[in-house]
């Protein structure tokens, strides 16, 4: 009898998917069809105390905050307008009513932004507190943004800056650290990390695309290498990235050093930017509407590699280290 | 600084449901118009190991299809037809494997009877075993089956018998029980706490009612009286409940004594059938459709008093006790 630490997470969600359709799973959130121009998207995620979360780093209001922004960000990553979420709520008799207020008080001001309703959930009591978040949204089947439509050719395309939520998480656990940068620097990791902002205002842009032009995605939650990966072997394809298009933060490379603030660029997570592969002339189409931060990174490749190349340096290629990405257990 | 089981769950909710739009939630589901013909409906519950449930009394199996079944009530509890739902499971690193296996087994079996999708969702580590699980459904805005709708005159109607769960459960926990009753009597008890059965059937019958008849209910997953209690409440009614027409089984006589039988079938919970409120022509349309085990139980009244009579005996009138309804915390 085997456990679930010994078979790991991957080892579990293979087992575990005989039970869902092939079809609709896979991506940052599952797709419904019911309609032929409306499709229903949904997305679940669960934050455990001590796991995900922790009063040493991060305020009750900051948890709500970032489950709803994680969850928010799994709708922008499939192309969808939020239409509401649930929360299911698991706490101790023993929790501070102060607490729970706080949280809802972070997960309303998330919602409020882009506006999306908390429509109900459930409290239970529990040893260890838990938060388990559905969010539910809307997308045109043929606008819908999938892991598995990256073409060779396409133009691999990022949102905006990424390492930055790990460098506040950073200040955050080693608050000695902070002396090496000024207050707007720090201010800028803390508030990436604390507060991300899920990028669903790309969508006004992507509905200028026409529907024909196929757009493959997903956040980077999980880290840009991660995102990068997971198209690459839902679409069989591979990729090469530009060394000197990722542009890394002058804070970031004060606090931890070129070498370490590209790693977390890589590997840091929860930056919850989209990662898109779509024709160049779109990229560039969508990287005029974002602003500075957003950029071309690369281009999808037939091989299956995924390499990133420094054009000024050609020896100096490597090969994605795709086996850093976060995995639970 | 107060903490929660100080506040209990009602106390809770109250002071959370500030963040969540007044006019979507307070029923089974929250529903949610997107389209004037279609309004989506979601529902979500958290289950706790050791809190509502426990590997003493229930197989993950069961676990899993109670967990899919309340789910899917809460769905017909609404008059909703099932989309698909998500789980988030939280887990032990040193749980087994085949725990979990037998676990989204009991879901995969329940949820093939109607037939819903699982449509993904999320596994995480924690030290205590809980599952989320959120579904979706659909129903036509005009349809819904809400609590705040009864009205003066009604019928209450119930689809099926109460209190077997709890008899079940009393058979699990205390096995040596069993001897009072023959082995089809103690089937009938313990499938019914195990293998519970969302009333989803009957819309197809509420679909021949037409839709400008108003149809107020919910499920009773806490209780008969719970039901009866909510409703009232929602719709600023009361009730006459006429004794005689609440059948107990006869298994549950034999094992617990009429008294405590009452009590289970008023109090004890998880019988997943639906209590509606709907003009008595309508009821016994209903009642035809469904069988014996259906029936028309009571009246109800514009004053907002909750009673039950025995019309053999008009001096036996008691007064529902409300307060005996399950509450977390």
């Amino acid at each position: 009898m085997r456990t679930v630490k010994e078979i790991g997470e991957h080892g579990l969600l293979e087992r575990l998917q005989r039970y869902c359709p092939a079809d609709i799973v896979g991506d940052d959130g599952a797709i419904l069809t019911t309609d032929p121009h409306k499709s229903l998207v949904v997305t679940t995620d669960v934050l455990v105390d001590e796991v995900h979360f922790s009063d040493r780093t991060t305020s009750p209001c900051d948890v709500g905050w970032r489950a709803a922004a994680a969850n928010l960000s799994d709708l922008a990553a499939m192309g969808a307008t939020p239409l509401g979420i649930t929360v299911g709520l698991s706490l101790p008799g023993d929790k501070q009513v102060d607490w729970v207020e706080e949280l809802y008080r972070g997960i309303d001001a998330c919602l409020n932004l882009y506006p999306t309703p908390l429509v109900g959930g459930d409290i239970c009591r529990s040893q260890v507190t838990s938060i388990a978040i559905t969010a539910f949204g809307e997308v045109d089947p043929q606008k819908a943004i999938l892991r598995s439509s990256a073409r060779p050719g396409d133009a691999i395309f990022i949102t905006g800056l990424h390492g930055l939520s790990r460098g506040g998480l950073e200040l955050l656990l080693n608050t000695h650290k902070k002396t090496a940068l000024d207050s707007i620097e720090q201010e800028k990791l803390i508030k990436a990390h604390q507060r991300p902002l899920p990028r669903l205002d790309v969508l006004e842009y992507l509905a200028q695309i026409p529907p024909e032009i196929a757009i493959a995605g997903m956040d980077s939650s999980d880290g840009l290498a991660d995102a990068i990966e997971q198209i690459c072997k839902n679409s069989g394809v591979g990729a090469v990235i530009n060394r000197e298009n990722l542009s890394l933060d002058s804070g970031l490379i004060k606090l931890a050093g070129e070498k370490k603030a590209e790693e977390w660029l890589l590997y840091g997570g929860e930056d919850f930017e989209l990662v898109l592969c779509l024709p160049v002339s779109f990229a560039s189409f969508l990287k005029e509407k974002l602003g500075k931060n957003a950029a071309i990174i690369g281009v999808v490749t037939h091989n299956t590699e995924i390499q990133i190349v420094e054009k000024s340096n050609l020896k100096h290629q490597k090969t994605l280290n795709i086996n850093k990405g976060f995995q639970h257990f």
